[in-house]
């Protein structure tokens, strides 16, 4: 059975303008293929409400679960959660339960809830909170889409909360072999590989160290057994050493 | 006049797999602003031929270019140039130009230009090459898309190669305002400065240092005078020297 699938939208006109560069894809694509979950598309779009509305409806009816990463803050330009409701159609107001914990927190460090603040404690109707163990304010689960922070530390936080809550499948193992030779020299016998192992997948990824020209082939499925013998077999054909 | 807009596909089940972080983008990213072209959408998705034919499609009819990064080499999972051509309804084959500047350099290299090897001057009907002075196969343009490489050293020679065939639009220029306090604190005085200035566009990004809370403001604009003017108005509204 194939495993679920994911998507997930980086949202922020400060990675498209090239002032800050990502970290959360990187991190989710780890965490996801561990557990089994194909992340199978991200999309990084600017700060607009129509823009997150649509590509959080068009992923979302698209793959079995999506994420989301950035814009849920106290300042005018944190307008996920109003772009995500609109999405599934659901009001967004500050919620009690939100509210709540955003008031023990400022309470606890003594800095006043104020009105930009309390933006935080802004959830659409019928989504269930994700735990914020970092700087506390809250994400969201609304539908089958995880609305999370873009601070990376605070990202992460969140993912660590949502990945219990999540139905993996098989995890996707993957072996190395390195190989001191140009791609277009290994490219003949891997693609023998290809069609000798059906059910896994190859990837080649080329390097250079000291001008000198390696790649890196990996073998990717779910069944150990059979990585082992296909990278033993390609690392005979190549006569290099496996391990 | 509105800047020219921009769209970008990152290519490779090793970016969604999480075992290689993507560079590519965020490098983009920097180049496209400094000439006033605006990125307006990324998307990453798998090696896949329809997966890539079909995105490149979609963001070719909505945005003024479209740039690739991925699968442009000699493996089995190069498969980029196959899926562009489909895009644009043009054949494939082995061009003579790309087959000559690949012959010309393995000559100088010692190394065979096997099929593999071969593979990369596989070019579409009526594209035009793109200069790679690092490692010879050419990248392709088609339409209003650039087709490059994956790896960052190439992709970067790539992209230096077609900047000066773009037309760009105002550069976008930025001002930041460093206040080691946190985003709530600032965010009513910076609203006040979103309505004042219509033709900026301001973000607030959080961070933290030794346990405090600080916030970097950044305005977005065309003209440095109105910049100045607004990062020397919210210095004044928060009390810190905008320097």
């Amino acid at each position: 059975m194939a495993n679920p699938t994911a998507a997930m939208v980086v949202i922020g006109d400060e990675i498209l303008s090239g002032r800050t560069r990502d970290a959360n894809m990187h991190h989710l694509a780890g965490e996801l293929t561990k557990i089994g979950i194909s992340l199978e598309e991200v999309r990084v779009i600017p700060d607009d409400h129509t823009r997150i509305s649509e590509t959080v409806k068009t992923l979302s009816a698209a793959f079995d679960t999506v994420f989301t990463s950035g814009g849920i803050g106290p300042t005018h330009d944190d307008i996920t959660a109003d772009a995500v409701g609109a999405a599934f159609g659901a009001s967004v107001d500050i919620r009690e339960d939100a509210r709540a914990l955003l008031a023990a927190h400022y309470a606890r460090t003594g800095l006043e809830l104020n009105e930009a603040r309390l933006r935080m404690a802004r959830i659409p109707d019928g989504a269930t909170l994700i735990d914020n163990p970092v700087s506390v304010a809250p994400g969201f689960k609304i539908g089958n889409v995880h609305v999370m922070a873009g601070v990376p530390s605070v990202f992460n936080a969140m993912v660590a909360s949502v990945l219990p809550t999540l139905t993996g499948g098989a995890p996707l193992l993957s072996k190395t072999l390195r190989v001191m030779r140009g791609e277009g020299d290994i490219a003949g016998p891997l693609s023998e590989m290809v069609e000798a192992y059906p059910d896994l997948s190859f990837g080649s990824y080329p390097f250079q160290k000291d001008g000198v020209y390696g790649s890196n082939i990996v073998a990717r499925g779910s069944d150990v057994a059979q990585l082992d013998m296909a990278i033993a077999a390609l690392a005979e054909k190549l006569g290099v050493d496996p391990t």
